[in-house]
């Protein structure tokens, strides 16, 4: 692809991982570029609504995320979640002030009837964010899991209360997604998928993050429907030599009876995507996947500096 | 009064004034301080409901309130408030980020049901204050005052328009306290001043700190059945030498046609106190108020520091 022509571009993103190639990816597109964001890891703390797969690509895309502790603002303070433990809050989910300030305006505005894509792009703008992060629907969606704690309810428990609070120690049999079927892609989503001249699949938790974005209706088909037309669909593994890049993928993936290994990550998204973007250190498994209907492209998938982040996002737009 | 017994005091207070003689009180009281304050200057900012009279005298019985700024907490820090006007929020009204955690939890809190007087409650013991501060009405009731200000609905303004955004410019030509007429006292109201001892009317300012908190039905009726029984009620004076001590007060008396003076005060109270605490600069004005039928106690009612704070306190005991 000549990527300096102004063919739009689609990225399914969750959080960290997709945030990293959204940043290549505008560092190339520019406004060319959305990300539809997961929101079915999004809750409500003290109050406060607050999504974390969203703002963590909010962040990211306006260059203000910490990337040293690797969530959340750079330069934050603590100062307002030190005094909710005061009050007795639970602090488990930890918040930085400036953080805070992003959920006030966000729960304000929800809470006078704005329409969360229309919150999500007042935030951005804010922020200066040159791409569209829009959230997969507007109407709530919560990604619950099935573990072996015993003080839970039936087993299930919410998705943060696993990622956050539970260090994703427990392992999870069974995963489902509160609300998906009842939601629908906002307008913007449906347009955005029609327009687009390629659709990236972010190296995110293909589980938790990717799939609740195509377990809302419409969605997938949508996807389908652009590579029914020719649109390119590149998928990047997020599991680079059986491990997880970030996160509990690689364990949860062998608990719900999967592989660890981008080949398990490619057998989920075969069917969906044509090319899959495999790291070098993985290139063995290139036949297995190609042997599933995809083409299969080689390359280093670590972003770990804006540099490798650009590049990856160079070699999946040449692959589209 | 012997202030070793543990006769339960009642203070009607509104912000500052009131909290540096409940301060007083309370190191002579602890527990058996009751103060019901004013919650007509209520508003809410940013979706965070603000208690500016309550939290000013929670935050001053705590131990907690900035002497030099003279409002909120000491050692305050202010990142929320900075991120919130990087997404085009209105900050002319300051919140530092331990304060913001106060509205955060008494937001949630009352959403979710809980009734004003518990959260308050809650809010207090959290920061280990002794006293009980009830807010004078569960319901919500609002001070408005009409000014000259053109840009104005009928030159009605709410009163923290007034009062800090308008730093106080605008001349007040009328008050009005919109629900009070609907409000009613909270049984611990009314069961603190049934209770009380003594009751005490705070160097606040009379028209809008104390006003609001007589307009609700019932309780200026509860303080004149009080005081029929014999419970003594000293009012202290806000105006000294015909100035406020802080705050609008003095203009205030004048343009709504009183005297900006201990007198015009005096004259407001006259039928409801029957100790009036008089500054010992404005001792001439005590044959006046005595004619008013009040008895007058003359001392330093100026209170700078902890010391100043407790003296005045133990002279208003004394007093009943």
């Amino acid at each position: 692809m000549d990527t300096s022509s102004s063919r739009p571009v689609v990225e399914l993103a969750g959080g960290v991982g997709g945030a990293k190639l959204a940043h290549g990816l505008q560092a190339l597109l520019g406004a060319d570029l959305t990300v539809i964001v997961n929101t079915a890891d999004d809750l409500e703390r003290h109050g406060l609504v607050i999504w974390p797969d969203h703002d963590t690509v909010m962040y990211t895309l306006a260059g203000l995320d910490d990337r040293e502790r690797g969530w959340g603002l750079a330069g934050e303070t603590w100062n307002v979640i030190e005094q909710l433990a005061v009050y007795g809050e639970e602090t488990w989910f930890r918040l930085g002030d400036r953080d805070i300030a992003t959920h006030i305006v966000r729960t304000a505005r929800l809470r006078r009837g704005e329409r969360p894509t229309d919150v999500a792009r007042h935030l951005q703008r804010s922020l200066g964010v040159a791409a569209t992060i829009l959230p997969m629907t507007d109407e709530e969606v919560r990604t619950e899991l099935r573990t072996d704690e015993p003080d839970t309810d039936g087993g299930w428990i919410a998705f943060q209360e696993y990622f956050v609070h539970r260090h994703q120690a427990p392992t999870v049999h069974e995963v489902r997604f509160c609300g998906a079927s009842a939601a629908v892609p906002t307008s913007e989503v449906r347009e955005a998928i029609a327009a687009a001249g390629a659709i990236v699949i972010a190296p995110s938790n293909p589980i938790v993050s990717i799939g609740p974005i195509l377990a809302v209706p419409g969605i997938r088909e949508a996807v389908e429907a652009a590579r029914a037309r020719g649109v390119p669909v590149v998928a990047v593994s997020g599991i680079v030599a059986g491990r997880a890049l970030k996160g509990p993928a690689d364990r949860m993936l062998v608990s719900l009876g999967h592989e660890s290994s981008a080949l398990g990550v490619a057998r989920l998204y075969a069917g969906l995507a044509d090319v899959f973007v495999l790291d070098t250190v993985d290139a063995d498994l290139a036949p297995a996947i190609e042997a599933l209907g995809m083409r299969v492209a080689i390359t280093n998938t670590i972003m770990s500096d804006d540099a490798s982040r650009a590049r990856l996002a160079r070699d999946v737009l040449d692959l589209t």
